[in-house]
């Protein structure tokens, strides 16, 4: 019986590792050359922290973590068989897997709040756990990388987001689309039609406007209970259509009974006269239909899809008005984004972009004759080894067929021949592996040829 | 009440992941060099892969993670009256968090037989958990950084490692010996003393001789119940001293008598030959009391110290002659190190060696004048991230001593000052902040200025 994981979770391969590591080196390159700093947490937290902080469905999704020892001594036999798996589980287990990096965010800059020099500009990139239903696509362990400005409410972080997510996605070669909505703004149209108490649902079902159309919209409007006046208001607003300019002049119109929306559509002005005139103009564009999920946001929302590839959102986020409040530091506002790194790797799989990171695995292959000549292919290495090609001796003195086979499985380029001869000589061969060609050379020589590339 | 992390877990704050990554990457670029593949496997593994493999004090040690939805479901009200709470966590967990990046390895590889090219040379860099007792320098979630190769039997290899472990400890800077045994050599010697079966109390016992002494050494031997006449008949090997060739020399004679202890010290032969014609030549010797706590050890064991700071091991590890038995794939035999980070960062920070890692935080802060003055600045951004200079626009427009104090605190060395004057005439401020310097140029001389030095 071959051992397996767990379901949901994946091995990375070396292609693999290498591939998700040149998506991670490229977001952390951005992100460092904005002064955004680093920061790291660990995988369990305590569930204090945790809980409440994702919904009731988002609890349930939560790893837990048994405590070590007796893990039943604080449990009377009672509450034993009374089975009550939710009140059990929040004795017997006192940790969790981190859910988001939001959280343990929040909860480090409330800990540190005294260390921290605000405007605090921080990125994280690290794995994070649900209990999730796995799918394609979908993962129980995946990887987050997150990037925050907190303790500024300037609009100008909002625009440099957007120029972050502009620069990350053209070093990676991903045509994108840039999504912005504001949150004041879907209020705003809430209050105007007289059902302010139903933002959730107005937002959560114009979100699906371009996967189920305006028909169907309209029908689940209903169905959660906003009245036919209400819905009969929305329609200028569900049927906004032209340039993002246009959009925000006319619903500065419909939405002027509302204070909250007029905040939230000078808001977007402002932000769109950075965007216009900067690279990321043809790219970025208001969206009245875009809600996300997560209802902390309290301005911007940004969403990014890949133009040549559905695969939904591969990066976004928002503006919120009260990261830490929950932890009880009050007042800090912040803007942030996470980069789905899962997704951006299809895309780019999907997209045959991965071809640009070759000459990432070994270069050279040096055939093993044996203990004393395999002295002389060390010596080759080192040096090598000096001008950053990656190398590897064959460990055993095995037929030479083996070897050569091992290198072709490895698909590396080049092979080194250097037998009893070639060391007296001092001339080794190097064997081209594309081309079967063979070239015969001192080592010094074999050191330009090497140099003369850009591995 | 503030939030607080789990008793054993830490924090990194953006200084402590620069030098952690600043390790990371290094033992990264050397594995690389020798052409070592990166894997990385899940956070949580099935329990029935990692139970049974670390002893059953390891396993006391392996954090579960409590199953989703009703965990009870599975259990009778007689068993939940029994109270065994081992039984009891078998089956209301299914999964736990990785212990060591070992065993995961092992089951990788018998996972994926028929996809890995044999030798296998893998490096793995990734955080393991341990329900440990938390004391200084110890944590329940640390990162270890494993290198193997698997598939060969040849002592090149077990080279290979101390070449790599010389060329990392190199590049750190950090002094250090290492040290080398072989597990056939102390089997050996239990046997010629005739105390075979005790032969890991016997290695127990040797591994300490440094830290207690021999009189303490015997008297333990003692108490394990070693026989009087054996552990007389130790007494040579306890006092072993001289060169590593005059230690072998003798141990030959010493052990004549069994065949596996002849092999080993022809295996210590073979590998001191090799380090001996190299750059390691001074730094590794012979240590006989060397044992390590695994017993899973069959040939080379290694360990590194730091020749400056007391810490104990900073990397160890040896050859394995099964690997994957446990998992049903018998006769692979490997040979591996694993750094520790942890102590690798103490060493680094105690002998002020991060000192190298400067210039890795925000070099520039263009100070905000307003909107319109802002614009002019984020033009300033865009050419120093083309020459990959990291740079801050301050987000708001607050009074200019606020900023100031920010860029003081946050150590930025540079300001650049850009007003309505300055934007006029295209000639800008640049402040040095370690002189208080002030010099005025055009924005190509600034790039010029900043291109002058290498970030």
């Amino acid at each position: 019986m071959k051992p397996s994981i767990p379901k949901g979770t994946r091995d990375f391969s070396p292609k693999e590792v290498i591939r998700r590591d040149y998506i991670f080196d490229t977001v952390r390159q951005v992100f460092r050359l904005y002064g955004y700093q680093p920061i790291e947490t660990p995988a369990m937290e305590n569930l204090s922290t945790l809980l409440g902080k994702y919904g009731e469905d988002g609890d349930k999704l939560i790893y837990r973590i048994l405590n070590s020892g007796d893990f039943l001594s604080g449990v009377s036999d009672r509450e034993l068989l009374g089975r009550e798996t939710a009140k059990l589980s929040a004795v017997i287990c006192e940790r969790g897997l981190r859910y988001d990096l939001t959280v343990p965010f929040a909860r480090y800059v409330v800990q540190n709040r005294d260390k921290i020099i605000f405007p605090f500009r921080r990125y994280q990139i690290q794995p994070v756990w649900r209990a999730d239903r796995p799918q394609k696509g979908r993962y129980r362990e995946f990887s987050q990388c997150d990037v925050d400005i907190i303790g500024s409410n300037s609009l100008l972080n909002e625009y440099e987001l957007v120029r972050i997510i502009d620069d990350v996605f053209k070093r990676l070669k991903i045509s994108i689309e840039i999504r912005i909505n504001n949150r004041k703004i879907l209020s705003g149209i809430a209050e105007i039609i007289g059902e302010s108490a139903k933002i959730t649902d107005i937002t959560v079902t114009i979100d699906k406007l371009e996967k189920v159309g305006p028909d169907a919209v309209n029908q689940e409007l209903k169905d959660r209970g906003v009245s036919d006046a209400a819905i009969k208001k929305l329609q200028p607003v569900i049927n906004l259509k032209g340039t993002t300019g246009e959009k925000l002049a006319r619903l500065k119109g419909i939405i002027a009974g509302s204070e909250t929306g007029i905040q939230g559509v000078s808001e977007m002005k402002t932000l769109f006269s950075f965007i216009e005139s900067s690279p990321s103009a043809d790219i970025a564009g208001l969206d009245l239909t875009l809600a996300r999920g997560l209802d902390y946001y309290t301005g911007a929302i940004i969403e990014v899809r890949s133009k040549d590839v559905r695969i939904g959102s591969i990066c976004g986020g928002g503006r919120y008005d009260n990261l830490t409040g929950v932890f009880g530091l009050e007042g800090i506002s912040g803007v942030g984004v996470s980069f789905g790194a899962d997704r951006i790797y299809d895309v780019l799989d999907q997209t045959n972009l991965f071809d640009d990171i070759k000459g990432s695995g070994t270069q050279v292959l040096i055939l093993n004759f044996g203990e004393k000549e395999v002295m002389y292919g060390i010596g080759i290495q080192n040096k090598l080894k000096e001008i950053r090609v990656s190398s590897e001796v064959y460990p055993d003195p095995v037929k030479l067929k083996k070897q050569m086979s091992y290198a072709d499985a490895r698909k590396i380029p080049y092979i080194i021949i250097a037998g009893d001869e070639e060391i007296k000589s001092n001339v080794l061969t190097l064997k081209i592996m594309s081309s079967g060609e063979q070239k015969k050379m001192s080592p010094d020589e074999l050191i330009s040829f090497f140099k003369s590339f850009h591995f």
